[in-house]
């Protein structure tokens, strides 16, 4: 039985924790979700190793919206930092799903995106984890979460 | 018995620790204070270290107000990537509260805006020590500290 | 029997890890290929560290397309800090590999780049990995790798 | 006895050191003071933790003068970085006084500046190693070092 | 025996190694060079730790020539940041020697300053290694590696 780890915030304005989990659940089993709610982003990369060391997670999705400023931009710089740390102290795989709120024209178009993105990536997750050799089929084919996928150049 | 750290500075122009301290004292029992003061942000880092592992604190809340100038953007940027990585090395969560001068029109509004979130944040690390559960049920609601919250936005 | 890891991303709109692996195949022999396919960029470090310690491999090709946008820049800035981070830990070189979109005009030259910069720099990991010496002889050189060379300039 | 390290540079065009030195024995004993100078600020980070390590400092100020080009402000960023996770390493402070060329309008003012402020943190660094209590007594006072003090602000 | 690491890159468009090798040559004996050539910038902060760690460097020279679009300025940012980690890893200096190709109006130009600068800092690195104390006579004199001394400024 694999762990799942989420990581999520309250500044995000859209439950992207209940789309992740919904997915999980649509996609698979042999795993369990374990959740841990914090403020902010930059809350995200403590909390993500708090999962892997205290909840034995196995992969964890690190979930959050920043917002539009620069000063949001520099959060979101840090919280990746972060992550990316994280990550190479446990050896295991952090999804980063943020959802930048000027991605959409309005919050329409946000909650969309926020749950298409996170849908998408927690699929990711589920693949890296159990089938991580379907993800080499798809290798450089341009695929984007959330908005279309770009799709594949060759040569010539 | 919990310790609660406050690490502050005295470069900022308000007295975030005592908002911090009164807030808290009203939310509920069960901890310590502690409560140290270094110049300006970038000290801040290696000072809630120090409350980490000095003072065995549980979790510090990080209190600074830097300037509007680009300088300042970049020392608060530094800071704050330092408190990431004091998060990751001990493992328990710092609540960076920083009230950038320009984010308020005016010395009044700063002084309530330094205030508020201050107060806000004291809850959040409250709950984070006491009942992280709390913060789950509020997980997307767009929460905000300070400023008004942004709500949650659903789809369809 | 050296091994040569190979980490790419879904997110490529090229499939560089063809033209690195026929490349190295055409160069030499003494070594195997292992490869490890992540969503994006900033899942290539961790994927990288993998590598080296799951796969035993002495060095690592990181290929990635980085987006031409703003937070696109960042998050190969982002990675590119994990990717020397990863570098440092484990004593071993990862020669990053990115294809900003924004380097070519369209699609066609996108690709061309992509497989021909690929490509000189599966040679250098050879070098490195082999005969470091022959490095020495172009150091100074003005070498690139996909564009023509800059060459080099002497006094006087 | 304690020991305040110095770490300075060639780079600067100003003997901050010494005004440190003067300032530091004006203040009070117990103390003993051991200089190491370094071509410029990005060799600031190993030079304040080999005075850490290598001569048993208790706090090291870090002096600097960042020139005005935007490549100075990226090396001012990377050195501080540095200082850092010096900082986190050791769990001492190191106090970092930096005077950025672009700082004062002409040589003269631009002396000043470093004069002053290398003072105003040397006390710094005295009290956070003497007399910590009279740090929390300022914090919150909007306190400068070389420019004129911000002062306090209040709530109504 | 002292060993003095000179780590040098083959995008660099002047044997820059070259000047160093010289210029040390004729300032004193006492030490042994080992020279290790890489791709470009970003492959040297594990080329130095690898100097330092496989080949017992007491310092090491890491020279560069980075480009003049924002992507390189990117580079050097990223590569100056591993070159810091590797010096407090190790406890020891790595003088970076990095010429912007933006700092020279033309290519005669360039070359001069890339051999000036090298040849400058050479001997840095060999005042660190054997007469530290030649360096704190320097202090604050506003020395410049290259082009011309800004020199020193003084009160009133």
């Amino acid at each position: 039985m694999k762990i799942i780890g989420i990581a999520d915030t309250t500044f995000a304005r859209f439950d992207m924790a209940k789309s992740a989990i919904e997915e999980l659940s649509a996609i698979g089993t042999g795993f369990r979700i374990v959740r841990y709610t914090v403020p902010g982003i930059k809350d995200l990369p403590v909390a993500c190793k708090k999962l892997f060391v205290e909840k034995n997670a196995d992969i964890v999705l690190a979930l959050g919206m920043p917002g539009g400023k620069p000063i949001d931009k520099q959060c979101a710089h840090e919280a990746s930092q972060g992550l990316i740390a994280v990550q190479l102290e446990v050896l295991k795989h952090i999804i980063e799903v943020f959802v930048h709120v000027d991605e959409a024209e309005d919050d329409r178009k946000l909650a969309w995106l926020a749950d298409r993105r996170t849908r998408e990536h927690a699929k990711n997750a589920y693949l890296l984890l159990f089938k991580p050799e379907e993800l080499t089929k798809n290798a450089g084919k341009g695929l984007r979460q959330g908005f279309e996928d770009e799709g594949e150049i060759a040569l010539r």
